[in-house]
């Protein structure tokens, strides 16, 4: 459960009057998510998602609304900020920066196939074509630096193979570096339950709190590492059908570069670090007072190791 | 038929390209509407409506653009402008600038009863507050000075008594204005079919292209006019429970004003004296070569008498 900021009917009431969204119909805590208190809000105009901010500082917060909002302005099924009477994205609710964001209609995909990939490709060549003309700048905020951060930490935690392991893993993504690569907006945290489906269509993408400036190469390789997956449990390869699907919608709508190509094993390799570093780092060293579930790191240990492996497949559009 | 410039699905296909909606699915001409030329479009990723604009200026259309996606963002259910991978709403389409626009849901009615005024009213209260922060600026296309100059087109057309009312009308209008009033972004043709109902709620108001600034309780009386009569085809009058429900809602969100109040009834002849003379100059100044539906311009010469008969009702929230 992460509300972590409880919001009351009448509160929220009277925050409305603020927004031209009409009187409040309905509230509604939402389980999942893990870095903010989120709800649902119904008004008489329509669905909503209230979010409170718990620890995302104001500049970047500003990153993500305004890229939110040019993505939505661009026909990306993504949350809409509404903005207030005075203007505003962001606004202040209990102590807390809060936003208002349009409620994306269906569901999330467990086990997405070939096709569900096709859909998820397509939209997010679309979305970084859309994000070009993006004013903001934030480096990705889990990029390269935030790694060597997170691996200090974390590294007096792990038994004397697994340190090895995460410092050589450390050490070949700093001697494979790509400025070449086209870059841009990107999601980055763009796995299973960050999208929604509906009839067969991908209807929306959310959480857009870990986006950034980054290569849109790295942005695929962390999609294909929770989609195309041929088992998430038990088989953490990459299945040939899904992985070619997602790049091939991807690659029709915004052609991949000889360079993307080069670097696709090693943007798999960084996606999968950028993921187990901050999982080791949720399960030892938690924020206090905070109940998240803890994901098993070792799921992502596992993707770098195959991923890392002698002759390891990494399917790519011709 | 209002498909003035002709647009195939392959021109369609090659200009959505510079857009990040997705591929062309279907394409179907509208025939409603006599200023502009519009398709529904269905994409990949959603339903839109395209306007290739006929001969509105540039300068005009993006103060309708920028309102309606100052508006969107705002959540009121107008078309959202979509943005093009350039960042520009306007484009350009077999020589007329074009946008591509969402498409609401619901449909229009005939006979709307007195709690759909009030949904109607409530959502012009809603428009108001959220315009107040807009910045653009557009006097009412179709206010005063506009008046005289059709009158003078016009008054040719016209017997002698005709020709008369029309004058007086003008003079009394030239007596009583009301600079004071609340003034800010008003839609200025709230006719009942320019919204959309969806399950007993408002879904939606469109064809903002006679927007501008002018007065708020203008724009009510527009609505009141179209929305409020007893019949709208044998008793011009206004409907006491449905006007009152109109304004009762508007109220509740946006409290009129004592000066509002004593405008109203000079007002609901001003939103009457503006179609009176714009359909007496599409009957009689037809533009060449242009099919428009020609509506009857006595429907509001009769409002208008009505509206100024000695002891006529004018209903008005308590």
């Amino acid at each position: 459960m992460s509300v972590y900021t409880p919001v009351s009917e009448s509160q929220l009431a009277v925050w409305l009057k603020n927004y031209s969204v009409g009187a409040l119909a309905a509230l509604e805590p939402i389980a999942s998510g893990i870095e903010n208190t989120n709800y649902f809000v119904t008004t008489a105009q329509g669905r909503y998602v209230l979010t409170l901010y718990e620890r995302l500082p104001a500049a970047e917060l500003h990153f993500y609304l305004e890229l939110m909002a040019h993505l939505a302005r661009h026909g990306i099924p993504c949350p809409a900020p509404i903005a207030d009477l005075g203007d505003r994205y962001l606004s202040s609710l209990n102590g807390k920066p809060a936003t208002l964001v349009t409620r994306l209609a269906g569901a999330s995909l467990e086990n997405p196939g070939a096709a569900d990939c096709a859909e998820l490709g397509a939209l997010l060549a679309r979305l970084h074509l859309a994000g070009r003309s993006y004013g903001g700048y934030l480096e990705n905020p889990r990029g390269p630096k935030w790694w060597r951060l997170a691996a200090a930490e974390v590294q007096p935690f792990l038994e004397p193979q697994r340190a090895a392991r995460l410092e050589a893993e450390l050490r070949f993504q700093a001697q494979h570096r790509y400025p070449e690569l086209p870059r841009g907006a990107v999601h980055a945290d763009l796995f299973r339950d960050n999208a929604l489906f509906d009839g067969g269509r991908i209807s929306g993408v959310f959480d857009f709190y870990f986006a950034g400036i980054d290569c849109f190469a790295y942005d695929l390789a962390v999609c294909a590492n929770d989609w195309c997956l041929v088992d998430a449990e038990r088989d953490r390869r990459l299945d040939e059908a899904k992985t070619l699907a997602l790049l091939g919608a991807y690659h029709a709508i915004r052609p991949l570069e000889a360079a993307e190509r080069d670097a696709w094993p090693v943007m798999l390799r960084a996606a999968a670090l950028r993921f187990w570093l901050s999982r080791l780092h949720d399960k030892y060293l938690p924020r206090s007072g905070v109940l998240v579930k803890v994901h098993d790191p070792e799921h992502f240990g596992e993707i770098i190791a195959l991923r890392a492996a002698p002759g390891a497949p990494a399917p790519w559009v011709a």
